[in-house]
């Protein structure tokens, strides 16, 4: 008899955004001519980049044609084209010095925090954000890390550290001894940025623990703050502590495209119950190598062409769009009465709902008087409640026209 | 203190082909001038086919144009005009009705062989032929479903099927129990091919056993003998115990393209501890969502084409070109003397050694004498020992001067 892996079970019905596609389906299908905008999931809106397009039209031309075929990517973590403008572009230029081994392509950042967690043991107390991005928990319910969920949602075993006002949503080290710690900044769904003070204090306390910290900076291009550092390797000694994710979904609309890198300091170590340090890199290419096969050569020259100076300068106005998108959706709200946070420093604005109501409550409020769709925070977490994800993704127009809806009907 | 998971220690050092790699490279740096031509990794040589090339094209100017950009693929599993174009061309052509829902796309054949074993549980028994490609074993060993390795390299608790001559590289169902079967054809890398006869009889023993069959079909576009199924739900009752692995990496290319799929009928399912029955379709969705995000939209819109009417027509004929490359490969070492196996319905030849050396010793004579780099079979299991394998995919030219040097040479 074939058994499952039982901790499937254990893992809350559905991901957050099925509920809300339920809704919005049951909503349409009542008022079938009724345009809704959507401020929800974290989908960019703004096509590619004329380089990249460019990029990939002549990748495109090199794999039909048997000089220039590029099959399996032999080195397992991506070519080193992509990897060295990465090295001297977001990071050279940062003053962080990495070499090209510890920087590993992958198809997304998704799947990159999501499957960090298998080199690791069972034992390691994983401690979260809460609210939370929900693949962080999902991953580690599915490894066997925790137990049972309570009716909040939340998991035996896992330390959850929550994210109020109170805080700047940015929590501090937790009293107890914790191994993996996620942490996420610019926050998602928060919008929350850590300032370099709070990333030395984690960084300080994964080293006196042996911690590792798996540093989510998916959405560091959004960062306009000069004082705020756009990756952890900035604090120092974070080299010793710290895996960090990046993603060009967001930075360079590749959503549907599907490439994001992973670093791994070779100095990094994590230990065998015996005690023996072993480099993190070397399983995290062994994960890698076994059990994915690399990117769409055509997907990484699309990548490495935002690294040229066009490329560039295009990506930023894409950048530039949403931001200005999340500055209207935080002053609007603002003139409007809602209590905002984030949308400086990220895509992302955390609104408070209006007269304490529940997250689920509101969002329908806004589907159906003003038929745009946000996220419940809730769904992100308990700390979450009494809390909307709006995202600053939309196109200017539908951003325009959602929030004068907003300013008329709720 | 962050443990690793020690179940990565147990792997043997490196995958087979880093040590080929290796001798490879210890040879060129000592005849820098030597043309080396590969027989041994199974990476394709011929470019795509332009319908594919033009289908990427448009897929890539509609990423670059607001109306018409694609991003995060909201089904999780795969754009459905690729679904129902696998579906009526792959499977209803064939007399195999499936719904699209039963068919989810993936960046890899490599990746949905090495992420399946992650919905089940810990204490399946796992069956492997012997030689075996490794990423089957390997990812077992990593979830920690095997003892340590032996001298042979081979895995406490993993049951090993010999795949030899006598058998026709075909194993038998055991006669022990075990839960978990993992069975490759066409096969990787005897090239064998299983009868109608030989998978009825698996498929009684999983039905039997409520076992479930991991079916890898990836080289089934080969077959060439009209009386060999080419999915194994051309037997009756395959659907409730079997799960086929598609791959376009050797189809249509695409070993830098990175696209493939799996079939996870719905009825298929397997067991919590308790008895209860569950739909490994969900499981499988659920994985996914949670851990992956879907292949390039570009990368889908090129696998569609494929199965256009010239897209076929020009698949077809780069088949063909690999094909001829076995048949010469068979005959000439056939010829020659030496006993050869496979390469009639698979693009892999599985050729005796001679004069009883073993694999490592031919490889290095083959190496060192003709300049061909083949992959020795003992490096896929104990029974490969004595086994070279050679692959289809060099270019006509290629197979040609490496036939006449072994001709000439050895």
């Amino acid at each position: 008899m074939t058994l499952i892996n039982e901790n499937f079970l254990k893992l809350k019905a559905g991901y957050l955004f099925p509920e809300i596609g339920r809704r919005v389906r049951a909503y349409k299908q009542q008022n079938p001519d009724i345009k809704i905008i959507s401020m929800g999931i974290g989908d960019v809106t703004q096509p590619l980049a004329p380089a990249v397009i460019e990029a990939m039209h002549k990748a495109v031309n090199e794999m039909g044609c048997q000089e220039t075929l590029k099959g399996y990517d032999d080195s397992g973590i991506g070519y080193e084209f992509l990897r060295k403008a990465i090295l001297e572009n977001d990071f050279n230029s940062r003053g962080v010095k990495l070499n090209p081994d510890e920087v590993i392509i992958s198809d997304g950042g998704k799947c990159d925090t999501a499957n960090i967690q298998e080199v690791f043991g069972l034992d390691n107390i994983v401690a979260v954000a809460d609210p939370v991005y929900p693949v962080y928990v999902d991953t580690n319910v599915m490894a066997g890390r925790t137990g049972p969920a309570n009716k909040n949602g939340q998991y035996e075993k896992i330390v959850y550290m929550p994210c109020t006002a109170e805080n700047n949503f940015v929590p501090e080290p937790p009293g107890e001894h914790v191994d993996l710690i996620y942490l996420c900044f610019p926050n998602n769904p928060t919008g929350a940025v850590a300032t370099r003070e709070d990333l030395a204090e984690w960084v300080n306390y994964a080293r006196e623990n042996k911690a590792i910290i798996l540093f989510d900076a998916a959405y560091e291009a959004f960062i306009s703050d000069p004082g705020i550092p756009h990756s952890i390797y900035e604090i120092e000694g974070a080299k010793d502590v710290a895996i960090e994710f990046r993603s060009f979904s967001k930075t360079a609309g590749f959503t549907g495209v599907r490439c994001a890198f992973t670093v791994v300091p070779e100095q990094l170590k994590a230990y065998s119950q015996n005690g023996r340090a072993v480099e993190v890199n070397s399983l995290w290419k062994r994960r890698q190598c076994t059990k994915f096969n690399g990117v769409s050569y055509i997907t990484q020259v699309g990548a490495a062409a935002i690294y040229s100076p066009r490329g560039k300068k295009q990506i930023r106005k894409i950048i530039n769009i949403y931001m200005s998108n999340a500055a209207l959706i935080r002053d609007s709200l603002t003139k409007l009465g809602y209590t905002v946070y984030g949308g400086i420093n990220a895509p992302y604005i955390w609104v408070r709902t209006p007269d304490s109501l529940s997250s689920w409550d509101f969002f329908d409020q806004l589907l159906q008087k003003a038929n745009v769709v946000g996220t419940p925070g809730v769904g992100f977490g308990p700390s979450g409640e009494g809390y909307m994800r709006l995202t600053a993704f939309a196109t200017p127009d539908n951003v325009k026209e959602a929030l004068q809806r907003i300013a008329d009907r709720l």
